[in-house]
């Protein structure tokens, strides 16, 4: 029987890389339904190769070209809007939901397909951000695997596998450093977008693409990987390595260090989250390490202020990373609109963490209310 | 119930390191036999130390002096020869047994060991450069594990831990490049052997250090790889890394590179190889990243024509690794007895390898001809 996934947020960059994956091993795999925010030419492309049961497109707005663009397609089930989206992860066939959507959205979708039992290839890193400890007892709870699709985190598992109760030492997370490694803060305070947008080693949308130049990317790993592997934050070690060649690793109790390494190419961490714990072939280039030696350096949390207000949202818990995630969604789509500086960034997030009021047991009713309230305080923030 | 551990070869920097190992860790093993070849009083120290059941020295001249040290140790059999040393390792009580004598001498224990269902830590890699099919073959049919202690092989192992059938594509087989790495071939023909017992970074007895130098010692570790790992030598390849941190790695049929790195110590294979899949806490340094970049270079086999052998050794098959092996141990032997030169070396055991009958299909009596006749052959070559 072939494996039936759901891919939220299929138009983006690893939804497309995910399709690749299932084209090229369609003999296990099959897409059960495609979801997208905005992007309803390509979705309804998508959706014609691929011949999914649903196809649901987030905004509202856009539900009637969608379905004039599928109506020669009478097996494909059309919605719209974000409850569509919570509704059909829940579908009896579905095996696996690929959560690859962008910020917040992605957490009442997690969590509904959690509640139905489903194996979540974790893609959205905000959803263990904000609320990391409600996930992960909910998965628990549900028997429902979490298996990483971050890189890094992909890495990390992949190095623990076989490894059964044997105690983590320490967590190597690795980061590229982004296109800003080198730069002063002086520098740094007048970086433009275009700029930002220039990551060295990986292509991905613009939200990530910002916050791996912020460094708030790495910042939000690390939150990932304590709530993935049941680490404390201070166990857990970013190492700029610019090559982006090893992708991260694990340091076990006997000081054995194991990692995983390779070209970076999302499709791997993607296949395996599918095919775990099995392997399958990849077409690609292999890795080759007479290239160039492989640099660690410590990270300037100075500098890249973004990732030291990770750790410090993660070592006050409750609602603060929720606060965290918020605030940095709209300082993020703001430098993206040219609404505020690189430096005013981590700024902001600092301040709307003084602000919001903070809760150290919130429910999911906290964070919904804690994320509006935190956009509100800095969005307030950016104008002044 | 404590595990109960057999060390052949106890006095060398193996065996010294795995006592160690056992006395951090006294409360799950326990000494049941020690071996030497020659040094006598260092094993009736340890001896005192450990209180096994048995102490075997290998040579004969030396049993009266080693049971008169021992006169007020009656709970401590003292036995001497090498037919003592097959016998004892098949004792009931042994659980697992420690090879980490040196050479050719390690066959036949080696033998019996997994003939009585011993797990094996296999520190003699020439075992399986002599034997390695049948070695393996006798261990599947006895169901008698072996467990690397090698570090590079270890750090196989510990990469593919977990993995199952999960097929190796290639092996990264990492060397120091040793002492001469960075000497021309005119360099080389001069070398000494105070300079080449000096190794970078390995603290270990003279006749590796020497197959070190010569990289004689990476050509084994390739066939001891084939073997162990069940991996074509062609898809073994040596990478030359000169601050040996990374032990070792495999890439999987998806193109993952899983490695384990650490600082070089010895300790952490031979416990690995006691606990797995266990893993104990093992006091030392822990790496660090940040202090030298990590460099890979293509290994030069011309002017290290000893791995050139190895592979062509393995390659060919049946003897030839053996007449390789014994062929190695004379010129090695010659070497630091001032009796041949660095360059003559892999000169003798090619010409050796040459001359030797090739026998495509080896008994366990075809090996012990050979490598006696190889001996003689080389011996005589040298002399030349």
């Amino acid at each position: 029987m072939k494996k039936q996934i759901a891919i939220l947020g299929s138009t983006g960059s690893i939804g497309t890389q995910a399709l690749e994956v299932i084209e090229e091993h369609s003999d296990l795999y099959e897409v059960y339904c495609l979801t997208a925010n905005n992007r309803v030419r390509e979705l309804a492309e998508q959706a014609r190769r691929f011949n999914p049961a649903a196809v649901v497109i987030a905004n509202e707005a856009h539900y009637e070209e969608l379905k004039s663009l599928l109506a020669d397609c009478p097996d494909i089930n059309v919605y719209a809007g974000r409850q569509a989206i919570d509704d059909i992860v829940t579908a009896g066939p579905i095996d696996m939901v690929l959560t690859a959507m962008v910020g917040f959205a992605g957490l009442s979708p997690t969590i509904s397909a959690i509640k139905a039992h489903k194996k979540i290839c974790l893609a959205n890193k905000e959803t263990l951000v904000v609320a990391g400890e409600l996930i992960c007892r909910l998965a628990a709870e549900n028997h429902s695997p979490i298996l990483p699709v971050d890189s890094e985190h992909s890495a990390i598992f992949q190095s623990i596998v076989g490894e059964g109760d044997n105690e983590i030492e320490k967590i190597l997370l690795t980061a590229s450093g982004g296109p800003f490694r080198t730069l002063s803060k002086e520098q740094l305070a007048k970086v433009t977008k275009a700029d930002a947008l220039h990551h060295p080693t990986w292509e991905m949308g613009a939200k990530i693409t910002i916050d791996s130049a912020s460094m708030m990317n790495k910042g939000f790993e690390v939150i990932e990987a304590k709530w993935l592997f049941g680490v404390d934050v201070d166990k857990i070690q970013v190492l700029v390595h610019p090559q982006s060649i090893v992708h991260s690793a694990v340091q076990l109790v006997d000081g054995a260090v194991k990692a995983q390494l390779g070209v970076p190419d999302m499709r791997l961490p993607i296949q395996y989250a599918f095919s775990y714990p099995d392997r399958l072939h990849l077409n690609g280039d292999r890795l080759n390490l007479f290239e160039h030696p492989l640099e660690f350096f410590e990270p300037d949390m100075e500098k890249f202020r973004c990732l030291a207000l990770a750790y410090e949202a993660m070592r006050k818990g409750g609602n603060m990373p929720c606060i965290l995630n918020a605030a940095n969604e709209i300082v993020n789509r703001g430098f993206l609109d040219d609404k505020c500086g690189f430096l005013d960034m981590p700024r902001i997030i600092e301040e709307t963490m003084a602000r919001v009021a903070f809760d150290a047991n919130p429910s999911y009713d906290t964070y919904i209310a804690t994320d509006a309230e935190a956009r509100r305080v800095a969005t307030e923030l950016m104008g002044a």
